[in-house]
């Protein structure tokens, strides 16, 4: 299990300020400041963007990459500003995401073929509802895989995103487990090694606690290592939830163990704040 | 996932000094600070005892059961230790263990007939050699479910031991991970609910960083809970263990979630020292 940084959000204040005024300086120390605890790539979520979203989305690339080589996904569901990212990105890029959402499959979904670029596909109806079970994902993650074949993008390019619940819903703890178990046996059921992606923060939202939100985080990070997640989207400067999301990725993953490999818990990394190199290694096994 | 105590430790010299010399108080003191952390039973490991093993067995017995109604396994590979502690308990209790040990399955395995108890398989070949994969555990799981069958115990009275290898043998974390794909298969190749059971203590056997082994630790009971794991064998006094294990079995059990069953981290509780009640749920499901 690989971590990406989801820290370069819209939704923070201080990114939002950044793009709308243009101000190179807060999002290269963001940068320097994840690079540190060495993600495999950092998550650039836009969201919609303003009144330029081309502009903004060039700028925010421009920025990133100023002081990162590190992998970066493009994160929005506007295709123009996705566009405008993926011709301005130097670094290796992945979309995130499409959808069966028409939108999404006619506008976002070629991109991944015009660009050569992996694409995260979301286990989302077309109107953005989540499935309400197992098989109801399968079906969606078969229908989606199919569409990426018919725009002429290779089965293997596409990464699954489950969609973890908040367990606030309803039936939010169930959905949990049924997230967990597609994890596992996605592969099986299409016939080939693909990848999946989860994001964490999604699981807590809604709670008030944050001692108990981060234990949930904790446990259930282990649980998806251990159903065999290939990347984890997490906030990697949450030292108390990457700790235990690199050990577990170490049980799930490593053939031989050496105490040496556990990360110390609150082990401060090095503080160099070169970016890390691109990881040639974006392949499942 | 229901946490068993299994702080009753002959190794501990505590334990093995009050055996010697007959007093009482510090088994009762030990118990009764585990009985505040609410397991769903306790351990009472004396290993093959001393000169006079039946009479230690049965004061160790009796001092525990002097403040404590709940469910005890008897954690001894002396059959005649095993005998004295079964006739001499109150409370539920459960045979800690057999495996294909010739000496066991002869005077172990039958005592569960005797007293109509369940008794907890080992998964270790006759020598106590351990399995290579998981292959070759389902086999050894088959056998124990044949043997006990001949000796007239039901199958579902049979609790599984897969024995949770050290991470710090060569290939220990292979096996760790074959451990888990055992728990979460062997109803499906058992063809009904058998249930498990697991100690964590043995995964960080050798190490000497504290807080490297109690990551691991904590990573790895969130996957035991996943996997499907009915009871887990640890240090109920170790908070940073129990939270996260508690945590865990709610993520994987519970069908309707509210924030107020999270137990919080290192959350005090009720200094409420009188014994728990037995426990009359010892089923799965």
């Amino acid at each position: 299990m690989k971590l990406i940084a989801d820290n370069l959000r819209i939704t923070k204040p201080m990114i939002r300020e950044a793009l709308k005024s243009r101000d190179t300086r807060p999002v290269q120390e963001l940068v320097k400041r994840c690079a540190v605890q060495r993600p495999f790539a950092l998550d650039v979520n836009t969201g919609p963007l303003g009144k330029n979203p081309e502009a903004e989305m060039r700028f925010f690339i421009a920025a990133v990459e100023s002081v990162t080589t590190l992998p970066l996904l493009i994160d929005t569901s506007n295709p123009m500003a996705m566009r405008a990212g993926l011709e301005a990105a130097k670094n290796r890029v992945i979309i995130n995401g499409f959808s069966l959402e028409p939108r999404k499959l006619e506008m976002i979904l070629p991109l991944a073929k015009e660009f050569d670029a992996d694409i995260v596909g979301f286990l989302l109806y077309p109107d953005s509802r989540v499935p309400k079970n197992e098989a109801e994902r399968f079906e969606i993650a078969l229908e989606l895989m199919d569409k990426a074949e018919r725009a002429g993008v290779a089965r293997e390019r596409v990464i699954i995103d489950p969609v973890v619940p908040p367990l606030a819903w309803t039936d939010g703890i169930v959905q949990a487990r049924a997230v967990l178990n597609v994890i596992r046996t996605l592969p099986e059921v299409l016939g080939f090694a693909v990848r999946t992606i989860g994001g964490i923060s999604n699981l807590g939202t809604g709670a008030r606690d944050k001692a108990k939100r981060r234990l949930l985080e904790q446990s259930y990070v282990a649980m998806l290592a251990s159903a065999g997640l290939d990347f984890a989207l997490m906030d990697i400067l949450d030292t108390a939830l990457v700790q235990p999301a690199r050990v577990s990725a170490l049980l799930a993953k490593e053939e031989i163990f050496s105490w040496a490999m556990v990360p110390g818990p609150c082990e401060a990394l090095p503080q160099d704040t070169k970016s890390a190199p691109i990881n040639p290694n974006f392949k499942k096994g």
